[in-house]
């Protein structure tokens, strides 16, 4: 059966030589690099290999750089420790943010006294700067925590702008970065950013491995005890071969950026114009349709059908070998609808069916061309 | 240069065959779990058959096993919420824990107002029994927790007898089966334990995957949050591939467990009596020179060699290619001497070179022979 892959927001496929150079590690390279012998002292070399050739990339120093198993606890390390080391007693941030944010927080609410303020979304999902920028008067010790990209909408955050205000104003600032890291060079020296948070699936590296980036004494510690592995912020023996596939997958990404992007970029644009031509009355969520204000890897499209017919969409894609998503993918697993969506639309496009599609350099604008027709297909029946 | 790698208390080779299974699964499979769609429900499928005969050997549910990235991770989930969740005051342990216990319950002895009790330790290194019983007459929220095999000086704890002891006591209890998950069958109906912790990269899997089994109704939660994988107790994209090498490690090393038993203790008792035979003074910390009451992986061995000499002998054993450990290997990166032996030996013992080698089937009794070779040379040199 013919399938497309539409869903590269919610992972991507590990590129083949990422594989590779994963399976030679693990052959090779097995030693705990904990140990002080010859094979504990390759593994650590090969760790500390891909931490700064990661660092690079950001324009930071390795040992700004901590192995983390995903995005997930990335953005839990943060947060928590955050609070509970440096006494941050309020939380800024929004309700679009993805879960490992907003229920992290949730937590940290219930065990710690804190509070929390969410800022004011528009129509398009963007968060209030003006507002941020009142709130940040205040003189309790805040911290801020925006994502760059919206794993849902495609909304960018202006990083630069935000990490300034809140220097200015002594608030610490973290981004969840997972969607953009790959995808989007940051210069870390330019952006005064204190934390953000990656993931290797994201940009074709494999499951199971991220990093945070923690400015030079941040003060912030461990939230997972144990040996002195990451210089004492992340306990446990490090999954060697998911770092160097990390370190593989990222240093192709930025390699291949430019001319990725902009295949990717083509691919979007006609999306856009072809759901259009079928569909007069498509509504792009969030700033999705917009080529400037969203990132180049997604549209959110919410259709103009029916109710009753709606049901019917998702299945009618997956039958068709159509691999997309409504929402964000770790919500589609459960039937409830997206939290992001339900903060911006109206009633009506709430209940009309929306869908994302996410791109990467290995789709094909035919690709595009079936799935328009498989959706017109269903419109037409 | 000849190599022999008898470091495998601190770290295992992967199996090939893991390492191939690893790879399909990351060409094949690279859906995220969850999506609804087939590449996702692919993916989620092959967790849950993992998790299904992971379960199996424990002769437990599926739903009682949860993923983790490590042993680490899953010692400080368990000892974590067992303090916040189910508002444990008081831990019995020991001095003599990994430090994903110990470190983890200093952390939680910051946070919460609970008393943490070290049970007595005789020369060998056993806990008092005597004394645990004792102390489970008290009427506070008791948690145990004491590893299976120590992963120094291999000693066994019968975690039957003392999982029967605390749940006559209404005291939970966890153990940290890092060192046996694999090694040795746990029958969990037989054992009425809690919760234990497990790591693939002791049993010839991958490293940076583990899994904690919580008995049914544990009411434990989670220590990382946000989406709901692993039924809301562990959030984050599942390691896939990691999971799967898992499951294959652990079915291979339980299938050919008894002829690999079997070898690896020929090896361990070859290595005992040479040893015995070049060094007549050589003293065996803890248990592990009694291949009754320590695991047939692992000797460590106190060596009668003057402290002039001994700061050579890592040195040397290296040279000759030879992996092996002082103390467990997440020490070895840290000068410091073995936590577990300084609670266990006298003043002359300590001084003199503690060694931990530490065995795998695909080890040989030749590899010994050099081994001997090695240390008597050093010795008469
Ligand atoms: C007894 C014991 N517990 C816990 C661990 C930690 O497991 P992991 O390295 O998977 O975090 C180890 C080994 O490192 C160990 O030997
Ligand atoms: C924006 C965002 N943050 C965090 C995560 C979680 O990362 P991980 O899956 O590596 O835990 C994801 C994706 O799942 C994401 O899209």
């Amino acid at each position: 059966m013919k399938t497309v892959y539409f869903d590269n927001a919610a992972t991507t496929s590990i590129r083949d030589h990422v594989i590779d150079k994963m399976s030679d590690v693990m052959k090779l390279n097995f030693g705990n690099p904990s140990s002080t012998h010859s094979y504990g002292r390759q593994s650590k070399s090969l760790i500390e290999l891909s931490r700064k050739r990661i660092a690079s990339y950001f324009n930071v120093s390795a040992a700004e750089i901590v192995f983390t198993s995903g995005g997930t606890e990335a953005d839990n390390l943060v947060l928590r420790s955050a609070v509970r080391d440096l006494e941050v007693t309020e939380i800024i941030t929004s309700k679009i943010e993805h879960h490992a944010i907003l229920h992290a927080i949730d937590q940290l609410k219930k065990e710690y006294d804190i509070d929390v303020t969410y800022l004011d979304l528009d129509d398009y999902g963007d968060v209030d700067l003006l507002q941020l920028e009142t709130l940040l008067q205040k003189d309790t010790k805040q911290l801020v925590t925006l994502m760059h990209i919206n794993n849902e909408i495609g909304n960018i955050l202006n990083l630069k702008k935000v990490a300034e205000l809140c220097k200015a104003n002594n608030a610490l600032f973290h981004s969840d970065t997972v969607q953009s890291v790959g995808h989007y060079k940051l210069d870390l020296q330019e952006i005064p950013i204190d934390y953000l948070a990656a993931s290797a699936h994201k940009f074709h590296g494999p499951k199971g491995v991220g990093f945070a980036f923690l400015r030079k004494n941040s003060g912030l510690r461990a939230s997972i005890f144990g040996g002195e592995q990451e210089r004492g912020l992340r306990a446990g023996t490090e999954s060697i071969h998911n770092i160097v596939g990390m370190d593989e997958a990222l240093a192709i990404s930025y390699s291949h950026l430019d001319t990725e992007r902009s295949h990717i970029k083509t691919i979007k644009s006609y999306f856009i114009k072809q759901l259009q031509s079928i569909f007069p009355d498509v509504k792009f969520n969030g700033q999705s349709g917009d080529l400037e204000k969203s990132t180049y890897t997604l549209v959110n499209v919410c259709l103009p059908i029916a109710a009753e017919k709606a049901g019917m969409l998702q299945f009618q894609l997956d039958l068709k070998g159509i691999a997309c998503s409504k929402g964000s993918a770790c919500q589609s697993g459960s039937s409830q609808s997206s939290h992001v969506l339900s903060e911006i639309l109206d009633e009506i496009h709430l209940k009309r069916p929306s869908v994302r599609f996410s791109f990467s350099s290995f789709n094909t604008k035919e690709e595009v061309d079936y799935v328009i027709e498989v959706l017109k297909e269903f419109v037409e029946k």
